[in-house]
């Protein structure tokens, strides 16, 4: 939070320590908004159309009108990370049904939706946590019943990470019936003894991650055959590698899974080459 | 939203338009927050003790730490509530985990709790609906596993208050496996044909309603006898009598579910008994 940072508050550049929405707002009272989060590599973004189309299916699926169209939304994004001399991490954003006197049903159709957006400076490519690999638990899947929608009502996400947290890994791997759903702020994969990339089919029960999608075009190109299904538990226990995906871990390995390695206990070749593939293709945009 | 109203923010007691929180408040990104709803009756608050108990049992449940004793909230409740002048209406509660950079886990243990407080006045007793009788709709339980908490994360909560809005009715009834949990923003009840008052039990499915708790104990008063277990759907369009419950609600019939008559189509005689004993207890304090 330097003095220096630069945020974006309905139609403003001000400084962050300026930034301030009424508590009235809906996304402070209810989680009644959309957020996506958009990687900066070589200070570009990386796979935004697919973000900017995942936001404005999101926002239309709880009937919030999208403030911008696809190229608006990039040219703020821009100015942003411009703003703040961002190369490498991540641009946040955030539209809610606005403001409002509390009511759950949704204030007046011209009531206009609050947008924010702010940058974080991170190293992404060259995470040393990319090098060793990810430990995760596995938790509870806690979560209402339309994950596909990426909404601020995070509470169960955020619950499922602390607990990573605190048994020291991290990530938390969240579990339903028996399988895997997802990763608390990601995608779960693994790789199969014979070579299969297995992860979860899209649904209702998971995000369909931006990250996950570009890894699924890869997989040829390692060699691997996709198998879109359910990953139960013992399963992913005895893989022969697994890793998880978002837009800012990109290709993490895992090495371990409620304190059983996977595989060798080391990144996996082919999660490796997956990562690497991935790097190449955000950096040449 | 008048001029004049005062709110509550993190120990100040200030003009409405000034009460802003910041953008990295984890209730505004994550829905990491809990809230509570007292009524207000003649001046004085209804059922407050065990209203800020639930908010000291949902905080430890996230394990955000409660900022005030009951003695300290309810000084700080009745002070906003005389500055603004409210004899009827509500004081609304939220606590959340307070301000960080955005990150999924908790922030650092010292980080203070946001704290926020607001009075609407509105008409709670002599309420017209109450007359004539609710309307309602059943629509699928989106929720989380967690109900039994009283968070911010309320989307799933807002889309069935919105179905009811759009259906033309005054709330939703949410259903799963065939049962009604509760209304988005209620809990419900049926008179049974052969004079049972039936609710579901306690469980993390559902919340453990303030308002539910005290009209149990006036049903023996009501020569109502408490069956607490599942209603299912169809049980409930044949029941004798139906109503919900809540802070500000109190005992409301109900005289349709689903666009089907219940009972005589009128709010029902054991209903309107057990509204008038729940009126006298609340402003017997």
């Amino acid at each position: 939070m330097s003095a220096s940072r630069i945020v974006y508050l309905n139609g403003e550049f001000l400084p962050f320590e300026q930034a301030k929405v009424p508590i009235m707002d809906r996304g402070f009272l209810f989680a009644d908004g959309i957020y996506e989060v958009s990687a900066i590599l070589d200070g570009r973004l990386v796979d935004n159309a697919a973000h900017l189309a995942r936001l404005d299916r999101s926002l239309g699926e709880i009937g919030i009108r999208n403030p911008h169209d696809s190229a608006e939304w990039e040219r703020l994004q821009t100015e942003l990370v411009q703003r703040n001399g961002v190369t490498e991490g991540l641009v946040y954003m955030q539209v809610t049904r606005g403001v409002a006197e509390r009511d759950f049903a949704y204030p007046s159709a011209d009531t206009p939706p609050t947008v924010m957006m702010f940058t974080q400076a991170k190293t992404v490519a060259a995470n040393p946590l990319a090098e060793k690999g990810a430990r995760v638990i596995t938790v509870e899947d806690l979560r209402w019943k339309r994950r596909d929608i990426k909404s601020v009502a995070l509470l169960a996400q955020v619950l499922a990470k602390q607990q990573a947290v605190e048994a020291g890994v991290s990530e938390a791997w969240m579990v339903e019936d028996g399988a895997i759903t997802e990763g608390s702020s990601s995608t779960a994969f693994i790789v199969s003894r014979d070579r299969k990339l297995v992860t979860r089919p899209l649904s209702t029960a998971l995000l369909p991650g931006i990250t996950r999608a570009s890894v699924l075009k890869l997989a040829a190109e390692a060699d691997l055959t996709i198998e879109e299904r359910l990953i139960p538990v013992a399963e992913a226990l005895d893989a022969a590698e697994a890793f998880y995906t978002s837009a800012s871990a990109f290709v993490m390995p895992v090495v371990e899974i409620d304190g059983r390695a996977i595989g060798e206990g080391k990144p996996g070749p082919l999660t490796k080459r997956l990562r690497e593939l991935y790097l190449d293709l955000a950096r040449a945009g």
